[in-house]
């Protein structure tokens, strides 16, 4: 039977509330949280490093009534996980009606770019994009599309509880880098990939009229801003989602979507 | 000097919270709430009826320093505008920094299937999404894309707070239908109109092999289940779009996007 957990001052107790907290403790553990059945699912089976899994009493005992209980968790995390009781496992939810089920995940080591990008990819690289929900998404996307990689680049935390949530376990599967404007054109540079800045700009080449090869990046911008003026420059081409009506703007998670699909297609 | 008010007992202020609270007053009144700039000038614009507009006091001050003020606000609407104090604002605010402007705006007529189905049309038919954000994205890239018409079928409210914010405006733009299944589908096969099952199954028609014609209707299902398998097998065709690897879902807003840039381009 695991050990039982019932102050809120357990060390693995208030390091989750922490981590779910901000950034900064985040990148301070080299850690970050995850929140439900299918997250942790997706954390095991992608073989992420879990440092602790916490479990309350009412989600253990739904868990005990199938044979297979904690049989997804490795052997050496599941013989470290902590059951906890129902009113921390209130305090740590994040999400309306929670599962129950939460862990701590090691930061996985993210890779360089130079490893990354090649010559063949089709890569997205956000630029400042700053909703958590969005960066999650596009992420999503991205790995259900077999985009090569999503570099980052001046983007909100990768890590965060809703951006993390958001990817639907994609956050384990997907290449993702984190990088500087000009370390990213650098390696494009170096590796010869066509770069196309999303743009909202009817003289632009339409995505409709667009033809990906491989070895191709696009540059989408932030959700309020899009992309600076000075980053469409760097790009070899400007492209644009032609828009109906009066309308001149799109989610950014679904202009990403939208020309992902077309990137990949 | 428009009329200043200090209690939150004040009849529009009460009023404007009831509308946020819950589906069932929005209902009884007919009425809905918006808050922010861009949505109340998007409401003026498209000629909705602005039952009665609040602007916090340090809102005013900002609009005053500006020349045309609340001139975007038609005269009527305009000179019963009411100021709030900030501290009613904050009671007001839905969003975290609310620029302090909020109205209470009239539920406009929605058209009747028949009205709105038209045998040369692309339509898109939502059952059963469940989340705002998603139903008003759907709204927005609809309206984007230049879709005929959205038609949804039990579907969570479209004044909610979250859908409307999420629509950036194009619900008062978009076509949009409320019906229930059978309705939908005794009117799309009187104006012959091709129906499309949007589907997780790898048998079915891929996206990138679908070519729409006009009369089309695409349904898409709710974020966790999907359609119903009744639903699906009452449509003409089963489409899919092909995932990479492992992923087997995509968020319910991105997939009808994705369709829907394919349906009308």
């Amino acid at each position: 039977m695991p050990q039982m957990i019932t102050s809120d001052s357990n060390p693995s107790v208030k390091l989750y509330r922490k981590l779910v907290s901000a950034k900064k403790y985040r990148s301070e553990y080299n850690m970050f949280p995850l929140e439900g059945l299918r997250l942790v699912k997706d954390a095991a089976e992608e073989n992420a490093e879990l440092h602790c899994v916490m479990i309350t009493e009412s989600c253990m005992k739904k868990l005990s009534e199938r044979s297979d209980a904690l049989d997804f968790l490795p052997e050496k995390t599941r013989e470290k996980a902590l059951v906890i009781t129902d009113s921390i496992g209130e305090k740590l939810a994040s999400t309306d009606g929670t599962q129950g089920i939460f862990a701590i995940c090691r930061m996985p080591a993210l890779p360089s770019l130079s490893d990354t990008v090649n010559a063949d990819g089709r890569y997205i690289m956000l630029h400042s994009i700053q909703d958590p929900g969005n960066m999650g998404t596009v992420i999503r996307t991205a790995d259900a599309m077999g985009v090569s990689a999503v570099i980052a680049c001046g983007c909100c935390d990768i890590f965060s509880p809703k951006t993390v949530r958001s990817t639907m376990g994609s956050l384990f599967r997907m290449k993702l880098c984190i990088a500087s404007e000009d370390e990213a054109f650098e390696e494009f540079a170096a590796k010869r990939i066509k770069t196309y800045a999303a743009v909202i700009d009817k003289d632009a080449l339409s995505l409709t009229d667009c033809r990906f090869a491989d070895g191709s990046a696009v540059l989408i911008g932030n959700e309020g801003n899009g992309l600076p003026e000075e980053t469409a420059m760097r790009c070899s081409e400007r492209l644009t989602i032609r828009m109906h009506g009066s309308v001149n703007s799109l989610n950014a998670a679904t202009a990403a979507s939208i020309i992902m699909w077309e990137l990949t297609k």
